[in-house]
């Protein structure tokens, strides 16, 4: 059998390598192939699992230095049917790349938001005059590099060879141990593994109300690994809570916590029960 | 005596309105003129403040629909001298706007990454092929409009009327009581005023260590009007927590509690007590 994953496209994205790395670990632990699906957009990769166009949608949560990737969180919430399967994490190396070998004639650098706030330190110093604009993808704007000389793009040493792309600068990010945390989503509910991820909305959103809603697992030494705040989108000031848990949905005491948790939110919504994969 | 006012630049943007709507307040309840002084990103209008090229920066902080602008909490956090003096919320109205009066030949969309997200489930049913283009600011596009007759972009009215650019649809957000919350960050520390906006870094990011400091306004009956966790850049998983309190530092109940979130916090940032000015 084999697996399709959609990911963020197209060819040389970080997305890219994620899903190639998961494909990879499918081979090797469940001796299945892997089909690449690359699509125009993190919400349209998700999308195509609920539409089931593919089995699994391989999309960014986490970068150790931009933080959450907004759109993974936004989608599944409204989204209920969508489960996380599975986490991993990659390190992300970005390199300049650029058709003009001199530095001082570079007057402007294409890259992913993300990676652009990624690399803020190192364009700062070494390239404080240029325009920084944003694109879709780490790897959107390399096809303009050869026509403009005067342009340089950040991207993957990868993304380099696959376009044919010199790199003026590799390791450009401004902290060595830069990394980006994957989730492989799908559309059914894993009961075991060493971390569960829900949200919930508060009727109230008082002090008082998140507090007794991240008591619940204190009390019970349940060990949270992550806390996040989203807008409901109805009106400011109220927010969606993301939570990151240590434990598995079968555990007695999880199930406990969970169905207080229940009590004071207006609404819960359990992602899914999975592991991290080492790399 | 004139302030002058840093905000995200060029004219016609929503920082600009914003600035604008602070400039008239300041003439009308402290008899001061106001000079506007259009920065090319968020950080720089922050950086012009430190500099003392200028009074003020304008900058948004929170949006009801896409939430927190990452780059104005980190800056908050990264340079210690910048003060919060007031916060005020203005409505955010977008437009199409285009040469082209035909949305079946629109094949692109401009705008700043933010606005697109206000705008999505909009572009999703009316123009769902659309290459989406995101940009520096709401403004940075509408000049290659008229040269290209087959894209748009998402606009204020204001911006619309400036450029010379008509107007397809109008208030095509996504939820009609979209608006953005802006701050005024300034060098001086206000004593007084509704709300304090703090910040923290904890030693380990345990579930118990983030409820303690939780509890410690809680029990004192200080309501959290937000919650907001960043990344420290340090390593995945290690967070800064941005709080929002009601109430003023020289409350003495105040004073306590930010006294013992010391004891438990690595750090703890305070960025200013403020009021809202109500529209």
């Amino acid at each position: 059998m084999t697996i399709s994953l959609a990911h963020l496209g197209p060819i040389g994205t970080y997305s890219e390598s994620a899903a190639i790395f998961y494909g990879k670990w499918l081979k090797i632990n469940q001796k299945q192939d892997f089909l690449l699906c690359p699509q125009p957009s993190i919400s349209s990769a998700l999308n195509s699992v609920i539409s089931e166009k593919v089995d699994f949608a391989i999309v960014p949560i986490e970068n150790s230095i931009e933080g959450t990737v907004n759109i993974t969180l936004d989608t599944l919430w409204q989204q209920k049917n969508l489960k996380i399967m599975r986490g991993f994490t990659i390190p992300i190396i970005h390199c300049l790349l650029s058709c003009n070998e001199n530095l001082k004639n570079i007057k402007t650098v294409y890259s992913h938001p993300q990676a652009l706030g990624q690399c803020q330190q190192w364009l700062k110093l070494n390239l404080p005059q240029v325009q920084l604009i944003p694109s879709n993808s780490t790897t959107e704007a390399l096809k303009l590099l050869p026509q403009d000389s005067t342009s340089a793009a950040i991207s993957s040493a990868k993304a380099a060879e696959l376009y044919h792309l010199p790199i003026l600068f590799s390791a450009i990010n401004d902290r060595p141990d830069n990394c980006t945390r994957f989730l492989v989503v799908g559309r059914q509910t894993n009961q075991t593994g060493s971390h569960i991820s829900l949200a919930f909305s508060l009727e109230k959103n008082s002090s008082g109300a998140l507090v007794k809603a991240l008591q619940v697992f204190a009390e019970r030494d349940i060990n949270l690994s992550k806390i996040e705040s989203r807008p409901t989108k109805k009106s400011l000031g109220e927010y969606l809570f993301f939570l990151e848990l240590e434990g598995g949905l079968q555990d007695s005491k999880v199930q406990e916590a969970i169905a207080i948790l229940k009590q004071y939110a207006e609404e819960v919504n359990i992602f899914g029960n999975y592991s991290f994969i080492a790399n």
